[in-house]
């Protein structure tokens, strides 16, 4: 086996030669694939089409408390659906505020109501002098969007095994009034696949920000969303909270785009004390009500946590096979020619890679060339940033499982070739 | 037939005796009535039940452009929706983006843009000194809240046969810079259903603001809610801007909601220029994309004008018996004896009555202690001040046709009572 890191010039060279006879074969194919979005597939979302029979014309369209859900009103969501989320996060019913379709708006909502309205007695966000976020990185492009959107200065941290860099967290919070927020992925993270280990989240849990206005913006987007037959379980923020007294820290979020359908879920926002007034406040006057006809078509479809639980095996049963595809593939190309880094995830929609430096970049930028379309390298970091060009998410779910092997053919090829031609390029030839 | 302005003053007493003892026939049914708000009623939100099965599980869910309605993306609506908006309003597809459920939703997002971002090269709204909205009175309540959440100060501006008061508008923002906005409910004015003349569509199209970020919030909730089977017309106010080389000027919405359900239809917002590319930008921050599933199934349930004319004629033959019912009332109790005034609306969801001053809170007063529920008085107004206490807003649409006559004799024997008590009180007695 090939391993670039030990071969001559001259080996090097031929294996360019070969690879790029390779990359011309791709280049003829004239492709179309698509890795760059934790986006479902058709397989996956054809499991939850049984929703769309639940409620018909000929339903009752009665809700608890005598909810007609066709009509106007309960700006917070219906009560079945509380309990059900309840039932699956162990946050009272009474701390939730049910959404439309998506969790990244009540995002945006609760940050706009900071901006504009501020909380715990200090100015609104938009009249302080600066407003900065901590950036878990790699994390969520789009809520890094959010952030450049208002103009609120990103810092990057540094993510580590167990979740991100808690020293410099809480170094940073305590110090810096300026440092308003931090955006978590707590399970599965986003693209790394991490999961918070228990001490990281009592250190969030535990911090002591020096601005009485900082919040954890708390995305579980993947709280059922495992790859494997065990669930791992994250502790309990809101717990944690509750019992050191920072109640108000954390924006908690769930969404059930990745349960049911992407673009026709339901939203989910738990919060506490002020937080919770306030956001209430905020929505009923922005709405009479969100679409509670859907939810409570969610409701009767997904029915309780056992429900659910087998639901999501499906879409584990569709999924594992596609990552498991990549990280053969990644194995077989890389396990002996250590020119990439990947993490072989237990849950969530990706898998991340890291290049030598300078190579991200270019990787993506051959593959778009042979028609395999990867997420912008670098969009994983604050203002699109990534100082080493390493990072590089992979989003296996969406192609079917044949598109998904050339796809990922095409991405080791370029990931060789683009290690070669930096190589060449950094030693002058 | 009684006319209390003729009457003396025994005659008076004599009468408010005689109607205290209706009043406590009443109290005695314990009644649970609601003529609040602009509801429809069970019967209504059964006429589209049908849109239910236009797509159930076994459904093709593939919109034009071959976007699967399930997964993610098309954050400004897919475009058959588009296309069928576009044919009803005669304002070009592109000018669209389609919400979610609520146009509420759309115009406290659109303030919230020029809140914080400012537009036309303006500092953002909340960044200047001082924001006043043009509310044309009485008014919708809930665009009065908006502005009261915002801190926006509200002057009223009266309501006029053919629409609000143009000379002081006019005036009014050729010559305040804080004057940033405007409500406007352009046919069937909620609540006095007047329909906006051609000629003050086209003063409002020709506006010449001395604040360039000063923007028209059209607000078009009744455009094809006529309770006539002659629809009628208003101007179209983006032609009538675009002749007048204003096209930024006007923000206009629509939606669903009292087409097909309440709680669960669609919102639309048309923009020109700078406001479609600032309002684009945010959406594709705040969102994913919205519910387009739920708009297929609006666009394969209501299909084309003709269809949805047809749908309309549904609701008006449940809606116009109960506006007749409720007029034919006040005719029986008011033509000859003048101590309230009404219109008689040919759209729209409302019944606006004027009592003498000072009688209207009374009213309503009177009418909750018999359990017949009614907007509060001066909540048409901003900072809900109706500074003469005369206006209430009659929602007819919601009982059904036995409570309703209930909730209107009620209605009419309070409003005795208020103006004999009042009569009473001011004469010292």
């Amino acid at each position: 086996m090939e391993n670039f890191l030990e071969m001559s010039s001259g080996q090097l060279k031929a294996t360019l030669d070969d690879l790029t006879l390779k990359y011309n074969h791709f280049k003829n194919m004239n492709l179309n694939l698509d890795m760059s979005r934790g986006k479902p597939c058709s397989e996956q979302l054809d499991i939850s089409n049984e929703m769309l029979d639940v409620i018909t014309g000929k339903s009752d369209f009665i809700a608890k408390n005598n909810i007609d859900v066709r009509n106007y009103g309960t700006f917070d969501g219906i009560t079945e659906l509380k309990e059900f989320i309840s039932e699956l996060t162990d946050i009272k019913k009474d701390n939730f505020i049910i959404g439309g379709n998506s969790s990244l708006s009540m995002m945006f909502d609760a940050i706009t109501y900071f901006m504009t309205h501020g909380t715990n007695g200090q100015k609104p966000w938009i009249h302080q002098e600066k407003i900065k976020f901590l950036c878990p990185s790699p994390g969520y492009d789009r809520h890094f969007s959010i952030c450049e959107y208002y103009g609120i200065e990103m810092i990057p941290v540094k993510m580590q095994e167990n979740g991100p860099d808690m020293d410099f967290i809480e170094d940073a919070v305590s110090s810096d009034f300026h440092i308003k927020g931090i955006w978590c992925v707590p399970k599965y993270s986003n693209p790394q696949g991490i999961v918070y280990s228990d001490e990281v989240v009592k250190r969030f849990a535990n911090l002591k920000p020096i601005a009485p206005d900082f919040r954890i913006f708390w995305d579980n987007a993947y709280f059922v969303h495992d790859l494997s037959d065990e669930s791992v379980h994250i502790l309990n923020i809101a717990k944690e909270c509750e019992r050191s007294k920072n109640l108000e820290l954390p924006i908690i979020f769930y969404s059930t785009s990745k349960i049911t359908f992407p673009g026709d879920g339901i939203a989910f926002m738990a919060c506490f004390g002020e937080n919770l007034k306030n956001f209430k406040e905020m929505y009923s006057v922005k709405t009479v009500g969100f679409d509670k006809l859907n939810q409570l078509r969610h409701f009767r479809f997904l029915k309780d946590k056992h429900n659910l639980y087998n639901h999501m095996k499906k879409h584990r049963d569709i999924l594992k096979p596609k990552f498991d595809m990549v990280i053969n593939s990644f194995e077989k190309h890389f396990s002996k020619n250590p020119i990439i880094k990947w993490n072989s995830p237990i849950g969530g929609y990706f898998v991340s890679v890291d290049t030598m430096p300078n190579c991200a970049k270019l990787t993506v930028e051959l593959c778009r060339n042979l028609g395999v379309k990867l997420t912008d390298a670098g969009a994983t970091f604050p203002y699109g940033l990534d100082e080493m060009d390493t990072n590089i998410r992979v989003a296996p779910t969406y192609p079917c499982k044949e598109d998904l092997q050339t796809a990922i053919d095409v991405f080791c090829l370029c990931a060789k070739i683009a290690f070669l031609k930096n190589k060449f390029k950094k030693e002058g030839h």
